[in-house]
C-alpha cells in the first residue's frame, strides 16, 4: 500500500515535492505533522485539523503505552477509531520521550528501562515491545526504537549508541509483521558527520521504506543543526521520504525543505499557541503583551484562518489574560494554520519552480530576527 | 424593538411557550441561556453554540467590568462584536457576583462597595454604574442592580433588602437610556412568600418589560426553591417574560417550566462538563469513573450531538484522565446539547399540547434520582 512518489525537484536547491500514499490516504510533501501526544491535538477536533490542511498527525507511543495503554486502544479498534482520525497517522518510537520525560533511564543492548513520569512505575522498552505497541496502535507510519543521546556527547559514546540503534532497527524490522504499516529507520550519530554517514549506511543496508533524522534540536546551535540536516539529507536515497524529527521554527522548516527534507513534526506551533506566542507573516507576537490589549486587528491581517477572520488581538489578549480555554483553541488554530499554510506555499513554489523566489520573499517579509524558542519538540 | 408574544399555554399546567424579539434576533421560550462569564462560553465558539440551538447567551457584568473593562469593550464596538456573537445577549447586574465572589462587600443605600477578586482593588457599584456598564457592553436584555442575601436571612433583613432593591430598580430605570436595551426588574424577598409578593407588587408598579426571579438556589432545599418559584411566577403578569436566575438541574428546569418560567441560566451544564459530570437521558454519569475506561459506547446513545456521534466514553475517560483541553470541549458540547435539546423538547410539547405527557416520560426515563449538585449558578 505504501508508496512515495517524487513529483518535482527544485532546479536550484535540494527542495523536492512528492506524494506519500498510505492505507489511510495520501500526504503531499513536504508536509508538517501536527503533534497529538495523548491521542488529541490539544484543543482541536480532527475536522478542524483537516480543514486546516493537515493530512497526517503524530501520536506519542510513550504516552499512549502508559495511558490509556496500547492494548486498550487495540481492543477499541485502534488509534484511528479511538481518536476519530481516519487519515494517515504516525507514531514515534518512544525513545525520545523515554530520554526526555521519564526518570531513571538505563540503556542496555536489550532495550531501555525507565520509570513512568505518571506514577514512577518501572518499565522496559525493547525494540520488540516498541513494535508491538505501535502495531496495536495501528498507525500508518511507525518508527524503529532509537536511543536519543544528550548534546554534547563524546564521539565514543555516540558511535556506541548509533551502532546499538542500528541493531535495534534490525530487530524492529524482524519484529514488525503488519503489512499495513510502514517502518522508518532513524538516523542518529550526534553532531559528527562521519557518524551520521555510518548510521545512514547501516540503515540503508536494511533498506527501510523511509528514513527519519533523529537526535537534532537537542540543544545544539541552529547553524550546527542545519549543517547536520543538510549533510544527512544529502546521503539519503532520493526515492525514499526523509523525515526530520522534532523540528522546528518556521525558519527551520524553510531551511530544511531547501535541504531536501519531506516530513516534519514539532510541538512548537501548538505549545507556543497555548503560551500565547503566535506566528505571523512578519514575525511572532506575544499576545499577552500590553500593546495588544486594545488592538482591533487580527493576529495576522494576511491570514485567512477562523481566528484571524473573526477575532481581534484585543479579544485574544483578554482570553489569554483570563486563562480561558477558548484562548488555547483559537491560538492553536491560528498557529497550525500558519505552519500548514507555509508548507502548502512551499509545495506550490517547488511545483511551480519558484522555490528560490519564495525563499527570498520569506526572509524579506519577516520583521523580526529568528528568535523563536527552539526547545525540544 | 423588544416584544414578548405568548404563543401557547398548556391546558393542564402553567407551562407556556412564547417568543421574545430583540434587536439581535428572536428567542423561542422557554429557553435556557448558556453562561459565558468572561465573554466566552468556556471552550466553545459562537458557531457551535448556534449549532446547538442556543438563541441567547449571558455574560457577567461583574467580570467584564473588572477585566477587560466595559469602556474597552465599548471602544471596540461592544460585547457582541468583541466576542463574535451577533445574536441576543443578556448581561446580569453584577449583584450576585459581588455577593458570591468578591470580598469585603458592604451594602448601603447608595450601592455596594467591594474588593475585586482579581487584585483586591476597591470598587463601588451603584445602580447608575450598573446601567452605565451594561449600556457600554450593549447586551439586549439587561438587569437592574439587586442585592443578593444569604440563606437563611431574617424577615427583617430580607424586607429591608428587598425595599432597597426596589429603590435601586427605580434608579436603574431612570438611569437606563438605551432604546436598544430591555431592562428587567429582579424579584427578591428570600424564602418569605409575603415578601416575594411585596417585591413583585413594587416592581410591577414600575412596569418593567420583563421580570427576573433572583435570590434562589442559594442553599435552600429543592422543595423550598420550587415552592418560591411557583408562588412568585403565579404573581407575575402573563404578558411579560419570567426569568429564573441561576437555576438549575434538568429536573429544576422541567419543574420551573411547568410553573410558568420562560428563561433560565445556569453554569451547571458547562461547569459540570469541565468536571466530567455528563447529563444523559437516563441520569448523569461521571466520566472519570473506572467503569467508563473501556466502554465503546457514546455518553448517551439517544443523543445526536457531535461528541456522542463521534467519540466513545472510553476516549472521553482518557481525555479527562489526561487533563486534555478537548475533554472540556467535547463534554461542554454534550452537556449544552442535552440542556438545549431538553428546552426544545419542552417547547414542542407545550406547542403540541402534550406537556404533561412529556413530564411523565421525563421522570420515568431517569434511572437515577435527582442527585445533581445544585450549587450556585
Amino acid at each position: 500500500m505504501f508508496s512515495f512518489k517524487l513529483l518535482k525537484k527544485d532546479p536550484l536547491t535540494n527542495a523536492r515535492a512528492g506524494k506519500i500514499t498510505t492505507y489511510h490516504g495520501e500526504i503531499a510533501t513536504p508536509a508538517f505533522i501536527p503533534v497529538g501526544t495523548q491521542a488529541t491535538i490539544k484543543a482541536l477536533t480532527p475536522e478542524e485539523l483537516k480543514g486546516l490542511g493537515a493530512e497526517i498527525i503524530l501520536c506519542n507511543t510513550y504516552h499512549l503505552y502508559l495511558r490509556p495503554g496500547h492494548t486498550l486502544i487495540e481492543s477499541l479498534g485502534g488509534l484511528h477509531k479511538f481518536m476519530h482520525w481516519d487519515y494517515p497517522l504516525l507514531t514515534d518510537s518512544g525513545g525520545y520521550q523515554v530520554y526526555s520525560i521519564s526518570a531513571n533511564q538505563k540503556v542496555s543492548e536489550e532495550g531501555i528501562t525507565f520509570k513512568s513520569h505518571l506514577d514512577g512505575s518501572l518499565h522496559f522498552l525493547s525494540p520488540e515491545l516498541c513494535m508491538e505497541i505501535q502495531e496495536a496502535l495501528g498507525a500508518d507510519l511507525v518508527m524503529c526504537l532509537d536511543e536519543c543521546i544528550p548534546y554534547p556527547s563524546s564521539p565514543e559514546y555516540t558511535l556506541d549508541s548509533l551502532t546499538r540503534t542500528t541493531r535495534w532497527a534490525e530487530r524492529c524490522q524482524k519484529s514488525n509483521k503488519s503489512s499495513d504499516q510502514t517502518l522508518f529507520g532513524i538516523v542518529q550519530g550526534g553532531m559528527y558527520k562521519e557518524l551520521r554517514e555510518k548510521s545512514v549506511r547501516e540503515l540503508m543496508d536494511l533498506n527501510f521504506d523511509g528514513y527519519a533524522i533523529g537526535g537534532l534540536s537537542v540543544g545544539e546551535s541552529t547553524e550546527l543543526m542545519r549543517e547536520m540536516v543538510g549533510h544527512t539529507a544529502s546521503l539519503l536515497p532520493e526515492g525514499k521520504p526523509r523525515y526530520l524529527m522534532g523540528v522546528g521554527t518556521p525558519e527551520d522548516l524553510v531551511e530544511a525543505v531547501r535541504q531536501g527534507i519531506d516530513l516534519f513534526d514539532c510541538v512548537l506551533p501548538t505549545r507556543n499557541a497555548r503560551n500565547g506566542m503566535l506566528f505571523t507573516s512578519s514575525g511572532k507576537i506575544v499576545i499577552k503583551n500590553a500593546q495588544h490589549r486594545s488592538e482591533d486587528i487580527p493576529i495576522d491581517p494576511q491570514c485567512t484562518c477562523y481566528t484571524c477572520t473573526h477575532y481581534s488581538r484585543a479579544y485574544l489578549h483578554h482570553l489569554f489574560s483570563a486563562k480561558e480555554i477558548l484562548s488555547s483553541r483559537l491560538n492553536t488554530l491560528h498557529n497550525l494554520a500558519y505552519y500548514l499554510t507555509l508548507m502548502h506555499t512551499m509545495r506550490t513554489a517547488i511545483s511551480e519552480g519558484t522555490f528560490t523566489h519564495f525563499y527570498q520573499k520569506f526572509y524579506t517579509s519577516r520583521a523580526t530576527s529568528d528568535s523563536e524558542p527552539r526547545g525540544a519538540c
